[in-house]
């Protein structure tokens, strides 16, 4: 197989490379070869989303995903409104980008709330009401389960299990779910649940879980093989459920933001070909 | 009901006050009004044993757990055997000291192995083999499921499902599981995952999950209050579940260690009165 063909379900995330502009990333992508992006939408904005789609379609590129949703357990109405609304925006970039995805991140705990399950339950009926605006766009909502270390400040749904829950009220084609090693390599039963997720999985996402785990808890996350993570395993359970798509790679970092982010994508690649791309064949 | 009434069921789990050596925690529990202690092996090889079943009997106080057995994750045979060695050596300081149970931490990840499911699958038969010797003694040994931050380096069991999952391979008087709020606090379904642990909950063990998580993520757990743990619902949930023992504050936290002591114990009383004991009654 060429290096060509090999990276052409690699997708970056833009996380991963976070000074790069969405042109230079976009170009950053074709320059190393890659077959996808995934967005995120503070760098939508700057460059414009008529401009983006304009870019996109010259590079080639899928989209694999766009970052993000969510970011609705609010319990004030009004909140809750605006917190709608900058979602319906989200689904309006995912559908003109041609996205797999609009990922969605269900927030925290609001500030001084400690009853998590309401915060779950305003989740779920969150994404209930976003499901027409968004199924009218042919765009899927992908739910993102998060390491138990963020259930506090950043996602109260935990596991692939309980996404699942909430995805199942749904169609597939309407609600999937986003499938991250580093939030759910530790989940007992993970493979089991893959295989349930099936055709609703929208994304897969790789990174490693390193140890110790750096100051900052959001920028945690390592790239592969740097951690404890069994890439082979997961990536085939992710294969033997369906999954056909892009494989995103999104490292939250602060070493890795400090490095041309050019070297990164070559690092990335490199790991990508050697840990996860040799296990995609079914 | 008096101070000392509503204090009796509290413990202070020796790795709160981390500078006080066996004697000095002992007194300082008495000083307090405190019913009860958690003891650590370090501190009490420090004191010797039979200095320490005397310190204890003159007292009053029952030691609520002995912190901890476990560990016992390796693949190698030569360290599984001395792993099970200094196991068996807990389980007789168990018994020495009446404890209501031996505190297992299974440990994590062995260095460069990334089989969770195999070391996963070691605890279970590691802990398999100490029941017999447990049981002859009258040690309740108990499963602790630990938040999966600690997954890949402390603890490869993640959850109270997972927990029980193991523990109800055998009998309830030989194998328990500790019900810990910052382990567990996210656990999807945690309510239900009590109700089943029902007597088999031979620990319960207080402290918050506090953001943002410190630097050292083995130091990051906070006083009740500081955090975002609901602790009415999920004491209401273990005092409803039938456990009748005591209530252990175990917090890991540099802030807290160079803080003097005995201040330290009052605080936690304090807290401990005003967000967990109203809760005790059925």
């Amino acid at each position: 197989m060429t290096t060509q063909a090999a990276l052409s379900r690699l997708s970056l995330n833009q996380r991963t490379t976070a000074s790069w502009s969405l042109p230079e990333a976009i170009k950053g992508c074709v320059d190393a070869g890659l077959g996808a992006i995934g967005i995120w939408r503070e760098q939508l904005a700057e460059a414009g989303l008529e401009k983006a789609c304009r870019l996109v379609a010259d590079s080639g590129l899928r989209v694999s995903s766009l970052c993000r949703g969510g970011f609705f357990t609010t319990a004030d109405s009004q909140e809750a409104q605006t917190a709608e609304a900058r979602n319906r925006e989200a689904i309006d970039e995912a559908a003109a980008l041609d996205a797999a995805t609009l990922v969605l991140v269900p927030g925290g705990l609001p500030s001084g709330d400690r009853d998590l399950q309401a915060a779950r339950d305003r989740a779920t009926r969150a994404i209930e009401r976003l499901v027409p605006y968004a199924s009218e766009r042919g765009v899927t909502l992908g739910i993102e389960p998060m390491n138990p270390i963020y259930a506090a400040d950043r996602g109260v749904i935990s596991t692939l299990a309980q996404a699942l829950d909430i995805a199942e009220r749904f169609e597939a084609r309407e609600v999937g779910v986003v499938v991250d090693t580093f939030h759910l390599w530790w989940e007992p039963g993970i493979a089991e649940q893959v295989q349930r997720a099936a055709e609703r999985i929208v994304s897969y996402q790789v990174s490693d879980w390193i140890t110790p785990l750096p100051a900052d808890t959001l920028l945690a996350r390592g790239m592969m093989g740097d951690g404890h993570i069994d890439f082979t395993s997961f990536t085939s359970s992710v294969v033997k459920a369906g999954y056909r798509g892009d494989i995103e790679v999104e490292i939250f970092n602060a070493d890795l933001w400090a490095a041309p982010p050019a070297e990164v994508v070559n690092t990335m690649a490199g790991r990508y070909l050697q840990l996860v791309q040799p296990y995609l064949d079914e």
